[in-house]
């Protein structure tokens, strides 16, 4: 068994801790964060601390706090010779150069409190400074997910911009879809079969050759009617700079 | 059992085709198409023929052709008292104002050629000039689709613009990520969990209150590490206004 210590209770660190309970690898010996009542969800099934003096021996120490946090906490572990690992998409590993065995941890997934898991989908995204740390990690990733990949600092980095398009972006426009539904008294879930085929058909098929709509056949009328329409001055701003770029990705 | 000309050979009539061949309500009895060679696929199953002044005789008349050719094609049709309907999201319900009776018999969904559909999952938005002929066409819809919706013109005009956010402009951001990745050498199936776990969390929940990210959370070191880093100046474009808007959503 890997026996692990995890710093922090927030919406990371308590999916991680729930995946780990049907892990046949890993023991998650201690759960640590800074406020005492949140460590409450876990003192059923695991020794908890508020207090950074009185970490318990472990393999590897998780640090699941908020990106801002994460180099000060790493600089408050005395710890030599164990593995230290954040688990952020857009902190480096050079967050944690105070040891020298240290590696990133990142599950690749938008987490919602209270909303369960399948973390076996869950893509794990792993790094470590030194080679000879990675087969640990990746033991511990491969017991609680199907999706484990080695990615270096710099590639995660882009990993975190592309993800800000495919979840924060693509939400932003569900939303806008949904208010342009909501002004013209249509329920939203008329949309939802091809929202979601939309997001199918873009894993079967690379979502270049799937592209369709008035931008890609370059058809004016259709385009001009529509930003004429949308009420909202910044959904028309992007109506248009999203047109534009359809339109010089296919050459028109 | 309720008879049906379908005109046109397309991507949306072959789909109707195939979702009419299950139904126990509609019977199509001819399928209309000027180009002799498209209607192969056809004449298995019904008559077919080239020629307008041909058309057998039926309850409905399904004009399922390009956007620009309904209006013509329903000019060059003499036919009294019978429903004339196009598919088209995007044409009004007066481009067949040359017959009393007429409709939409609209399928919201993106087809794809080749590509099996569940028409049982396909909304269908319906719409009638007279009130009397609603009910055929309903029961037509109901005959294929558990989702049917009683849509007007201008609700549709709005639902069309909808769509474009969701399906065309949603696909070309999982496009740009993609580019992000190729670039950075990470494998686009990496996001794939997390682009599906946005689309299905916009249908469970108000996309306004799923909304994440550095945007939402106003984090302006990460938003302008993330506008450096990206390579294509209309990447840097897309990323500013869609953060830009999210900013203003929330009120930051």
């Amino acid at each position: 068994m890997i026996k692990v210590v995890l710093l922090g209770a927030g919406n990371v660190a308590t999916h991680l801790f729930e995946a780990f309970k049907e892990s046949n690898e890993v023991e998650v010996v201690q759960v640590y964060n800074r406020t005492k009542t949140k460590l409450k969800a876990f003192t059923k099934y695991t020794n908890t601390t508020n207090s950074l003096s009185e970490l318990e021996n472990a393999d590897v120490y998780i640090i699941s706090v908020n990106d801002d946090a994460i180099e000060s906490v790493s600089n408050s572990l005395i710890l030599d010779n164990r593995l230290i690992v954040h688990t952020s998409g857009s902190v480096t590993i050079e967050a944690l150069k105070k040891h020298k065995n240290r590696g990133v941890f990142y599950p690749l997934q938008s987490f919602t409190k209270n909303k369960e898991v399948d973390f076996t989908t869950v893509p794990m995204c792993l790094e470590t400074a030194l080679k000879s740390d990675y087969s640990v990690l990746e033991t511990m990733a491969k017991s609680i997910s199907k999706s484990v990949y080695s990615i270096n600092s710099n590639q995660r980095k882009s990993l975190h911009v592309a993800a800000v398009f495919v979840n924060n972006f693509v939400n932003h426009l569900y939303h806008q879809a949904h208010q342009i539904c909501k002004e013209n008294d249509v329920p939203f879930k008329v949309l939802h079969p091809l929202l979601l085929e939309t997001a199918q058909k873009a894993i079967e098929i690379d979502p270049k050759n799937a592209q369709t709509g008035p931008a890609k056949r370059n058809d004016n009328d259709v385009i001009q009617n529509h930003i004429q329409q949308l009420p909202q001055q910044i959904q028309k701003e992007i109506y248009s700079l999203l047109t534009k770029s359809i339109q010089e990705t296919y050459g028109n």
